[in-house]
């Protein structure tokens, strides 16, 4: 069948999707989710088949494609196509073996994939895939398996060095941004860090977000490794690269039922980390109620996990479980985390101490797991000497930042102090309602929105004292969020 | 946010959705699958979210929305519509409940049920209820509790009549055609028998279809009740009435993966059979490796799991165990089936022996299930006597058809037959393949394709003697369906 392309400017978020007139469709007895090639010149593609109803957007004889299938073809409006039916992909066949509770083989995992990654799957299937790892949990052989496909299908930053530190911190956590702190320390110390971060999907702010008011975050591969080679250490956007793909895609169905399947959690950070050629790997592991890992009994089967991966992709690895109970530092939100990182690098009186301690105490992990004795006091030197803050100000100009006091980060210029009602003992910060608060601000997408907190759990506080501050750039989030924040128990002191 | 609707036109299939630019999306930030409430005057509707990513179909300052919203807001384009930020449904909490292997409660299922019958759930969401009833079986409690709720939200058929009968056949047989002979015989025996079928879709014809060939099948219950009352049968399609709504949303899902969850299927089929007021249910469950159920022990499940909804439900219900192995009765396809259909009620000596069998053994056990005694006798008597034909006629004419010849009924235009290249015993009919050819030849959209058996299991056969014939009422799918019978072992002979 011949069609006419209409280019319908949508974009189905990544899987391949066209659309058919209902009459065109019931000529090759197509439904929608079944699919179709379409050829055009030497070019083929197999998507997945929408249906129109009407003759609006596509009327019979045309065939609606979204931006998915403009970019893979190449294709223009009016352009003549053919179209034929498709089977349905190999994967399909695997996934539903997976949903049974049977154990996938290396060649079906690679063609899942293989699959996702060329955006062959409808996001109906790609959930069922996700499903079925989250019930059926995914052996120790087959989340390795995942891992090494994720990397295969994607690109990969050869560095060629060793040792390559990297680290990961499994998030729900607000604050908490030891990788800037980090980064700079190791690479001082001179070994490399080439380490990727993401930006929020559901926090106030990314590692990505924060690192962005200082420097630029997206490069490309090519870019990173000059980067990399030169000051030996980045903080880059992982987004901007196409290291481990797959995951990304999963993590978007991941979203609606907020769930995370730990083999792919699992897979998900340990690609990434092998996509960069990492060798020696820290993973920090917050256990709180509000944190992604509630318990010791999950944290301690996780650190378990990473250790039987590690060993099979010949990784040191090292699993920190910390404390999540609480936010980490006292900016929340891109500019006001970075301007608590430029004062501890600085070492500033107004540095966060809980902050610091969290990162020296990686930084000494770290040390240890290359081999270096005394890493504390090592970590410590460093971030004395202003050897640390020397090499974030390099880092900042390799990723095209210029370097800037703390002071002159812009802050968002609406602010509102909540004070403390009572005087007693800070027992209880609610993470969640924190996160929500400077959100509803403006934060991660007004860099300057967010809260500085005042008070941390166990601190004393007294009737009328300041506990945090909220900021904001617009005037209408700034209302809302000063309202909600009134009627949420964001501190529970006794 | 106040935006310009745009009708763009698509169906989604079902889930409300809505096509933000994404520049006004990250004013609210919104992401792919988030939620919004449109208001519209003083209604509101809450959609999910996709993005785009250009200006050319939704400009900022545009929302472009669904069918599937114009007809539940009643759009035009050009209305101004206000937009805010909208929570998830309470049910996506419930779904990950399921996902987590609990059982859920009677709100929450109610819940669920009700947000998938006013389209408040993405196709991702429904997949994740889907799969998460698949991986983690519901109880039979559970399955009592989502049968209630998919008849609660939907239309039901109010008849004040006792007994009601009603049958259900599970499918993956090619032909057999029962109900549209068991429905004029009990009719004709004075029962009353409200019977919906559905249309095909994998397979070659389903029963409304066929029916179709001699009546329409299309009404609204109100329409359905009159004919009841008057003919005391009928036979109309199940998808042109409001019963159990959420059924036919949940096997859309089902679809991609072919996956049919146990509870899903047993809640599926007692809740169209309960919103039809039924009381007295056969449900015949053939056996076959291409069949749905592939063997005894699958069979068996099922039949216990039928008999404890049953009595929960209060609904007498009795389960055959058939066999699936081979087609039942000649023709495969709409036109070849109800001919067989005509030729069996009018006792014309070229009916299919095999349907007939089944039939008699069908209606022996209805009227065993509502007191009567010697039920094959009094079924084989209807028969004989010309009032199930009668009964047929009268059926027909109350859904608007006419009285018709066998010989009458148009089969495709284009014949070829098949002919056996050797002599022997016919050991085993591939019933994938004659599904597969007969859907090739048309059917059943065009409802004169399909095959035509003249041998069955068992059966001796001569070298040169014909083994079946393809109709088909197009030249082109003609030529490939002859294709893919000659590539095809349809007939094994030993």
């Amino acid at each position: 069948m011949k069609l006419k392309v209409r280019d319908i400017d949508i974009s189905s978020g990544g899987p391949l999707v066209a659309v058919m007139n209902h009459e065109d469709a019931a000529m090759l007895d197509l439904h929608v989710m079944d699919r179709i090639k379409i050829k055009k010149g030497h070019k083929i593609e197999t998507v997945v088949v929408d249906l129109a109803q009407s003759n609006k957007v596509v009327p019979k004889g045309r065939l609606g494609v979204f931006e998915e299938v403009i970019h893979s073809l190449k294709l223009k409006s009016n352009d003549k196509v053919d179209i034929s039916i498709a089977r349905k992909p190999l994967s399909i066949e695997f996934i539903k073996k997976k949903l049974d509770g049977q154990k996938l083989t290396k060649e079906e995992i690679d063609q899942i994939v293989w699959d996702i990654v060329h955006n062959k799957l409808s996001s109906v299937e790609l959930t069922y895939f996700v499903a079925a790892c989250y019930t059926n949990v995914m052996t120790t052989e087959e989340t390795i398996l995942l891992t090494k496909a994720m990397v295969r299908h994607g690109d990969v930053l050869k560095l060629n060095k060793y040792p390559v530190v990297d680290k990961h911190s499994i998030g729900g956590i607000p604050g908490n941004r030891t990788t800037l702190v980090i980064v700079p320390v190791i690479a001082a110390a001179g070994y490399f860090m080439p380490k990727t971060s993401s930006r929020s999907i559901t926090s106030p702010a990314g590692t990505a977000d924060t690192m962005e008011v200082l420097a630029d975050v997206a490069f490309p591969i090519k870019k990173m490794k000059e980067i990399v080679l030169k000051t030996k250490g980045c903080i880059v956007w992982g987004g901007s690269l196409n290291l481990a793909p797959a995951d990304d895609k999963i993590i978007a169905v991941e979203r609606p039922l907020e769930i995370d399947a730990e083999s792919q959690l699992l897979a998900s950070i340990m690609a990434k980390k092998h996509s960069v050629s990492s060798t020696h790997i820290l993973i920090d592991v917050p256990i709180g109620k509000d944190a992604k890992v509630k318990n010791l009994h999950e944290a301690l089967r996780l650190k378990n996990e990473f250790g039987k991966i590690g060993k099979k992709l010949r990784k040191k690895i090292k699993v920190l479980i910390t404390d999540g109970t609480q936010p980490i530092g006292n900016g929340i939100g891109p500019a006001l985390e970075a301007r608590d990182v430029l004062w501890l690098l600085k070492r500033d009186p107004r540095r966060p101490i809980d902050l610091e301690k969290k990162c020296l105490m990686m930084c000494a992990n770290v040390f240890n797991m290359v081999g270096l004795k005394d890493g504390y006091k090592k970590a410590l030197q460093i971030l004395n000497s202003g050897k640390a803050y020397s090499k974030m100000v390099e880092i900042i100009k390799a990723q095209n930042g210029k370097e800037i006091a703390a002071e002159d980060i812009r802050i968002g210029r609406y602010h509102h102090d909540a004070l403390s009602t009572k005087s007693g003992r800070v027992s209880d910060i609610d993470n969640i309602a924190i996160s929500r608060i400077a959100r509803i601000a403006g934060a991660p997408r007004d860099k300057g929105a967010g809260i500085y907190l005042y008070k941390h759990v166990n601190d004393k506080v007294k009737r009328g004292e300041k506990l945090f501050t909220i900021y904001s750039e617009s005037k209408h989030e700034f209302e809302y969020a000063k309202d909600v924040a009134k009627n949420s128990k964001v501190f529970v002191i006794k």
